[in-house]
């Protein structure tokens, strides 16, 4: 199919004709089998059943679509002139299966979705949902690769490393730890940037020091500034495994670039810091799966976040884009 | 054809899971041979340049079709256990093609999209958009059944019979002047219902009243009855054509219910009124047309102008699908 | 001057053309020798220092005369094609002067300016602003007419006829108690309609009951219907006093209908109702001065309110013009 | 203790001073022993884990207490002058323990709470929270009264008697069908009012009419009016068992009147309608349990919606007292 | 002239008082014989007929305007202490015609107020409205000094060059590529600063270097810093033509800073930046005419956006005083 | 006490179980006798009679407590792990008595409950509330400490020196120039941060310069750096009084970050730039009263200000825990 597709518009129509449109336009695979050649794969994960404060989240993969507003076919990037479309096969993968009010069987559905992508030679791209869904992420990418074989790269408020919360194991507070001790991932991988606020208490960051995690407070990027702490969190993880799983919870943004998520913590990176800051991870690291997430519209002004969410993962997909074009250059 | 059809969704999950529904999950039908059988077509019209007020229309069909929150395949009326899809075969024939800042091409387009589908033997029930898409309807029915050969029935809070809208002809405020001035439409044809404010002007009523049309204000429903009013209605339309172009202009609602508009006028419908007026106007007259114009989702509140929206047209459908079925249990 | 009066405005522009617009786009007046002829003097009263609980009604006024979307000159009444400013002549006499944070002060203006409406034989329909205007207002009515010259109609959920609200003699929930206690007000010629809630106490209706107060509360309609009670009203009032204060306060309505008020109570009267109610009692009682008071823009929706209240303001308008007009008619 | 309990009030202070405050001002008592002599205990369900559409029920029961702007000890109703304070103690008894993420163990930590009221001889009001919480009501209650102990009166748009709502057994569509299948309810003892939309399907309502509940439609009200349908359902329940449990979402109100909900209907009862209703309902029968669910902040406007529900819950417990009131007058 | 100039007010009033203000309160001057000693007449364009995505920028002008709080009769810039009203005569020249539906004829319109305007020897600053009232801008001004007399700096997110926006030649897309092909600008002589996203592709860019224009994206920015950028533009422009129109898009600004917007996108300037920025060009360049544009008011929260805007304008009259200023003392 | 302090709830719930929580879960304590060995006590103050523009900040406290969002007894800086709990004693004293409609009623009820906590050797940290409680607080000091015994540092769009705003002396615009005039403060002593706009006027300045006052702009922080502008403000005031008054209107931020507030002013600090500058001048300067005043919550979006208020005063907290941390470490 060539490039954008919406539903049930005609003709040369902007972005609000018609019953929706994919991500950024791209064509509807529904089906493993369309996989085929298939670089990166967008999956929507609409359920925000792990969320402990504000829910809504469930709202977030249609309203991040919606973002999009554009009616041709490329995205490129106007710095640049990069198109990550072309050079990349994206496709929308659409959203798992979801059952409302039962969040251990949406993580069954979306980690059969992402086995079949893996599978399939391709990067998922999903599109949250609330932030537990990184464990069946976490989950998968180890049956794939084993636990050592990726490191994480996290954009977040929080460490989401908690033990429980509210005396609840699965939930949007705890992946990073559950995936840990159940064994899918090593914290000595994982690096962690722009964490602030109060949460999690003394004895989660004791563990998380055991662990072997890393993280960057957004009070060491006020002082050292955003590139070198990015400096050390690419060094750490690029020597730690060959690939990488980048995901962002939407919240790492300061409250006024991001009001629609369901627990904001003011003093957060702007929108301009968050897109190049993962234009360049994405260029500099191999990304074997990434994820935006914990987008509330329900909060939402304006559909300002669901908008940075959408431009984030366009971000990553042009960082992604430029690493391959200069590799295929370097290879040239 | 099985059932719900929303795009990009997996098993059996809720109506936020997805790209993007259908009308009431209706069949994706957008080429004109796929019209074949089909007894109503749902189009939306997402433009609002004839707007003289608050914008935002254009941003209608889209609202509309997202208020279906059902995961089922049918709709079947509570009250009477009537489903319309049990006894139609409705489908939604996607957005006409619209032209941002170009009303006229706007309209063109969807006078070509109502021209194939009334061809094909089946009711269009546009969702609008902008009131002016009534010019084009009218001009599409005149044509296919001849100025005489179809009546109007309109609920409005506006006669929308102006001459000019702020010296312009084409506008959402003079759609049935100039049908009748074009020659589309004959007023001693169309009945209007649920008049109220100060708009238009005593010379446009005289117009109104030398062109032959009826009207019932909102002060003689509440002094005679919403029923005794439609009698009349119905009578003098049901003597008057064969077949009946039913509009429906939200903000013929009370604001309470219906905010979410371009025009509101305090003093209105409940939605429980309108919605059995226009249960029983469908199922005592022969639809061959029929639209419900001007959801402004920006000025709505929690989306009630466009969840109310979507009732009214499926209780449009459930009105003709009474009328169908008890005129096939006559037959027998 | 002609009819429409809106500031910055070319031609035949829209009403959200310009700078702003008089109350429905009457001459402004502001000086008292220009009230020579004048039969109506709308006045702004923007402030609300005497609010107990959700603030800002200040931006009343302003919001109300907003609300009207008219570009031409007549307001003529759709039912009856009676145009109050073809009756009278009102004009837009502009807000009184305000002191944020003196509520004395702002009621020391306000009844400047009511007094020199009153002495140039206009009838005052004021804007507000907190419901505490009606003490002024009271006060000069009664410097004009003695204190039995005159009644009251008043709409609303609340009596306002506590001694005191946490303390403090001068607020929003006293003026009709310490009117009646300063000898502004005899409550034997005072009605009040809508009254439900739980606000205030038995205290204060046994004084109401001995200052003499009628009141119909909204039980009272629910059972005997609202016009019989209007019946009942309009019949004590009439044999009470030769003119009539009458003043609404928009929480009469229900929360659906009017949202933006600082002290909403569910279970009111809808905007068809009311408005009907008004414009009965405005033609069947004669009007010496009114006014419109508590809309809060700051918790209002869509503008719902703001536009309800000016349309209150316009049915007064249209009641006591249909009275003009048959006495007129009478005469002759 | 003495009437109104605000923390952190100091003085006689407004009701947005302080911490916030209980149900309409009153005891906080959090431990079971200090249930003895209580008639009625108020406790909030703050979950909505259940939710399949929109949630944020969980932020209901905070809300509904917030809307209580008053500041005395009584809430005296104003048509009749009966105070539910004088007649009954009433107490706030907290929230239940709520564990996010976990619809069970939350439902387990209400059925405690329950458990402890009614050993106390005391009626639960419980503040929802979404609608699951009817199951571990009725579960309760049928072990304390016995499955044919008690019957149901339910007002809601939605009948929640699906046997799974994707794929979901423990919902909040589905109480009532788990209730009647768990043996904790009699369908045959239970009534609803106010059903309409398209929702539950066919199959769902042949499984109600086998397992002998009665409904009554908005369509029914519309046509009969809804004071005899309320002959019907209280003659129906008061046959079928000695007390009742009531049991309102706020949804059967139409979305004009509670857009702060989960999953609205247009075209549903006013709150003038329901609020009459309630205080019959209450007054008729004898309620051993009552509950308000469904209040979603987040999609009120406002605070509309929430403050129906505090109303709700007045006019409920001001029916009971006015059948205590006359039940004692007659033993006199 | 006595300093304020609001309209309906009484006394020495706060900003809500009375029926709307002109631009920072400057006096009303709506006849062309007024402009006679003008240095700048602000103007509104309150249409938006020319907006693909989002629309409502016609209550642009209206919202500017009331954004001004104050009541005195100065803005003396307060790091400063130069305030522009002091140093220039500034009026409030009321809007232009507007005629919805029918933009061509409302670029009439403002066509011709611009042209009095620069005939009486003052500098428009107009208001937006869409960003399609550049096209009427460019012609006007090549009129007066012919297309190579002036120059343009742009402050925007988009380009607007593209050559059609879904087919339609006259939008808010497109009018600096229409200007240039109908010979009323010369590329050479503009300079765009701000661009960010993935609009227009890369023909336009290709358009846009062929036919001369500079632009600085916000990577540019990020990478060599605001002032270093404005060195660059200001030095281009000052070298290509005596006189510099100064165009602002407030969507330049990021979401956060500006969410009421019909195009926002993530990523860009914080009002404190571009406050600088145009009080920086604005001195350094003779301005000989100016807008800010693209204020879309029913998507704005807490009128931010609007303020934002007002305070963008004062400061463009700032740079435009402090340049008189220092010219003066130069003189002397 | 152990740990936190929320109402009506039961067991290990999140935030939003529960009728309503102190500041940070802290310990409630009304009676003066209960603060002995109290550090920190936090007061809320709910009124906004002194505002001259958007009124709501009477919702501030509540709307500030409600912000916490945490279960955990403890509030460990992330960056530092210093938890302001362990170190200092801090409790909530709830709000002071409110009397609406008369300001000078609630400012004596202020200014009693801070002596109280004065005597009692507590730093009273207050919750506004309008700006206009400077004026008691500062009374209180100079009584405690003496005109000359304590210094102030102003965060602030606005400088709130004006002599009067419209006629009225006691406003949240003139506490400065009142507690100068009155005797309470020496202006030397005060050093004002942030200010920007075109308020107040020339003349006040003049004033302030004479009083002795010193002040920083946006643009002076712009130009230098905000680090450099407080090493001269902390340098300033360490040597004009050995203890500090730190006041902190939330207008200083930038609308973006801060939208809920009564005059916003854009171009302000970030968050992250302010939340930083009070944990640095609240370690480098010994505190002795502090407050977060015009948090208005009715203008608020998705409740960013009323968060950003709630951690500013943790992070005054966290300054002065950092402070007695290091000087205890300083005295072993």
């Amino acid at each position: 199919m060539e490039g954008s597709q919406r539903f049930g518009v005609r003709g040369d129509s902007p972005g609000h004709a018609g019953i929706g449109g994919t991500f950024a336009g791209r064509r509807l695979v529904l089906d493993a089998e369309g996989l085929e050649g298939v670089d990166v794969a967008v999956v929507g994960a609409p359920f925000d059943d792990g969320t402990s404060n504000r829910p809504g989240a469930r709202f977030g993969p249609r309203a991040i679509r919606a973002a999009d507003d554009g009616g041709h076919a490329g995205r490129p990037h106007l710095g640049t002139g990069l198109d990550p479309f072309a050079v990349f096969e994206v496709i929308d993968h659409g959203d798992c299966t979801v059952a409302p009010a039962d969040l251990e069987r949406s993580h069954e559905h979306l980690a059969d979705v992402l086995r079949s992508v893996l599978a399939a030679g391709a990067v998922p791209l999903v599109l949250g949902g609330d932030h537990s869904l990184s464990l069946p992420t976490l989950r998968v990418l180890s049956e794939r690769y084993g636990r050592d074989g990726y490191a994480v790269v996290h954009f977040d408020t929080h460490a989401d490393t908690a033990a429980e919360l509210y005396g609840v194991r699965i939930s949007h507070g705890t992946p990073f730890r559950v995936a840990v001790e159940e064994g899918y991932l090593d914290g000595r991988r994982a690096v962690q940037i722009g964490l602030r606020g109060t949460w999690p208490g003394p004895d989660d960051f004791t563990w998380m020091r055991e662990a072997g995690f890393r993280w960057h407070t957004m009070d060491e990027i006020e002082e050292r500034g955003l590139h070198r702490v990015l400096d050390d969190a690419i060094a750490h993880v690029a020597g730690a495994a060959p690939r990488v799983y980048l995901t962002v919870d939407v919240d790492v943004l300061d409250p006024a670039f991001a009001p629609g998520t369901g627990t904001p913590e003011p003093g957060g990176l702007s929108t301009r810091e968050l897109r190049g800051a993962l234009r360049r991870v994405a260029s500099e690291l191999e990304i074997c799966a990434a994820d935006v997430v914990e987008v509330c519209p329900p909060f939402d002004v304006a559909g300002i976040t669901a908008l940075a969410a959408e431009r984030i993962a366009l971000d990553i997909l042009t960082g992604m884009a430029s690493r391959r074009a200069s590799s295929s250059a370097g290879r040239r």
